[in-house]
């Protein structure tokens, strides 16, 4: 599994023993990051019941998303972060389209004065700090600052404070965030074919572990990951430690506004678009695709809400993690295809890694080609 | 289903109209309560990786509850309510009768240095004030007092402030807890024979939910509630609400201490020895075992976790909650079993009710009959 070892890499510090990002955990890891996620349910659910009460509000029959989020004063963001989980805690259901209802299990127990109702119960941890925190996110729609005042941790924009501009806070949260990408880089590298690809551009790339895998899943390739400066500086170790930084190109800029790095084939967005709102994401998508040569392809490797908005469970509670940590959310398979299709993108199924991810893969058409299919 | 209604019931406010206790809910709200305990799991998963290093400590090899007990600073009942927890999480494991392991799953992810492992990423909700609390209740084993200075407040005993004290809180705290009982006192009376009783003494009843579904239930009952007098106050409430008023008695006093009161065939104890540590349990079936006539009944009715205290989930997070809340946690059938052999009962199988709870009954020998079996 290990890739053949040059001589010529004076950089590598111990060129004798590279890590390995290719081989993936004998176990599945999935299971602790659901566990470490629960607090959401419990949270999301004393906030809609004890702050909101969203069940009397859909009492009297259902409501459509702009109500709700204009009687809750709530933005789209967080109402349907708010919605999604409940949905997914089979509390509310779909009306028709637009239209957000009771379910059975929440008419009975949920509404105020029902007989059954457990709403007193469950306003018992109407005050607990984690509840209190979750109810003035929703109403604010900003993400958590940490306490010791160094900004909005995990994600990096003008106007901002970031923790990304921090070195020692933005090594410590890119090397915890890493945690998780070791375990999903392997398989990812394992299931991406690199087919006409020589080149790969990791858009807020972070350590890049998910380039160090393809790195060394195929010899041939060479990548780019362009993030914030104090990031990369953990990139460059990585990329020493796994043996891989004569391949691996680190690009400091804003991935907004800074032109793209040229002639990649490919280009990787790995669990960013989620860090960011709709119209964010929009961009980066139309940036990617404005960057790729014809037949090149974007990869949108994250996870995925069911298409209508509803569960799963997980993911709905993942999203909730992120609604409260950055200015994203989970994203369902139909959103990203929408925008990728809307940048010019023919998309195919979506291929499954690990801890609930999954990779979607849009081409750009090669124009000379009139038989090409399009959809 | 309503009972037959008698005109010489001057205390009743509505005699045309009293609440059933015995129609169940045609909904089972236990997922609402699996949901709003998610929290639990988050947190007690958190202390153990960021707090405890609970992992690290079990990496060498299995180390028994003595060593952890030690190592951590952890009194038994802590360390008992996490280790269930974290084994019902598939994340410790028994290597033997008294000595706990790693499993797999967290060798590969939750041991520092590990090359798969996530402890910084789990390690970021560390300082959440959720996890801060609840690693101080592990460590001092007392349970939460509210914010306001009111004391512990879902328990009594002296020299302990208790919310139980102060009529308005006690109002609330008992009238939300009622919110769970009177989904599951309906199913309660249904499964309950009451051959051979006449008078139930429901001891720590509440709101008297219990009772007054066995009331309306059986026609030729009565029942007797003994809790604290402000509690009381409310099960009067109640029984004039339900129309048994007639029936049942309410006696103000101290379970632990005071002459329980006589002529009660049957005793129940339903959702209350979880609120206790092990001696208060043993002397309180005990107690109960003591008052009862030859061929009595108690009743524990109560949630079970698994003998070998390893799940499961949802009963070891409701047991984290009880722990946070009171000075008790979720008991085993075994355990259960164990107090009423040792108070001279025998026990039958366990009939399940609502909710995640069950209904152990001991049986008190008839000491005239030799052929009478034991066990």
């Amino acid at each position: 599994m290990r890739p053949a070892q040059s001589e010529s890499m004076p950089t590598r510090p111990d060129p004798a023993t590279p890590s390995s990002a290719i081989q993936p955990p004998a176990t599945d890891p999935t299971l602790i990051f659901e566990h470490f996620r629960g607090s959401y349910g419990s949270e999301l659910l004393t906030v809609a019941v004890a702050h909101f009460n969203l069940f009397g509000l859909l009492a009297a029959g259902p409501q459509s998303l702009t109500y709700l989020c204009h009687k809750l004063g709530l933005e789209t963001r967080p109402a349907n972060v708010l919605l999604t989980a409940l949905q997914a805690m089979q509390l509310v259901e779909r009306a028709d389209n637009d239209r957000y209802a009771v379910t059975p299990l929440a008419r009975e127990h949920l509404v105020p004065g029902a007989p059954f109702e457990v709403c007193d119960y469950v306003g018992l941890a109407a005050n607990a700090p984690g509840v209190l925190e979750m109810a003035e996110r929703l109403r604010s729609n900003r993400p958590a600052e940490s306490g010791d005042d160094e900004g909005a941790a995990f994600i990096y924009r003008e106007g901002i404070k970031s923790a990304m501009e921090s070195t020692a806070l933005a090594r410590h949260f890119t090397l915890a965030l890493a945690g998780r990408a070791k375990n999903v880089a392997p398989v990812l590298a394992d299931r991406l074919s690199m087919d006409n690809v020589s080149r790969v551009l990791d858009i807020g790339g972070g350590t890049g572990i998910y380039s160090i895998a393809l790195l060394q899943k195929h010899q041939h390739l060479s990548a780019v990951v362009l993030d914030r400066a104090e990031v990369l500086k953990v990139a460059a170790e990585m990329a020493q430690q796994y043996g891989v930084a004569d391949r691996l190109e680190l690009v400091a800029g804003d991935m907004f506004a800074d032109p793209l790095p040229p002639d990649c084939q490919a280009v990787l967005l790995s669990n960013i678009l989620h860090d960011w709102d709709v119209p964010q994401c929009q961009k980066l998508v139309h940036r990617a695709a404005q960057a790729l040569p014809p037949g090149g392809r974007l990869w949108i490797h994250d996870v995925y809400l069911n298409d209508n908005l509803d569960g799963p469970l997980p993911i709905a509670l993942y999203s909730a993690a992120l609604f409260t940590l950055t200015e994203g959310r989970a994203y369902s398979q139909a959103e990203y295809r929408g925008w990728m299709h809307d940048a010019g993108l023919t998309t195919s199924a979506a291929i499954p890694t690990l801890v609930h991810c999954g990779v979607l893969t849009g081409t750009k058409p090669i124009r000379s080609s009139p038989n090409e299919p399009r959809r």
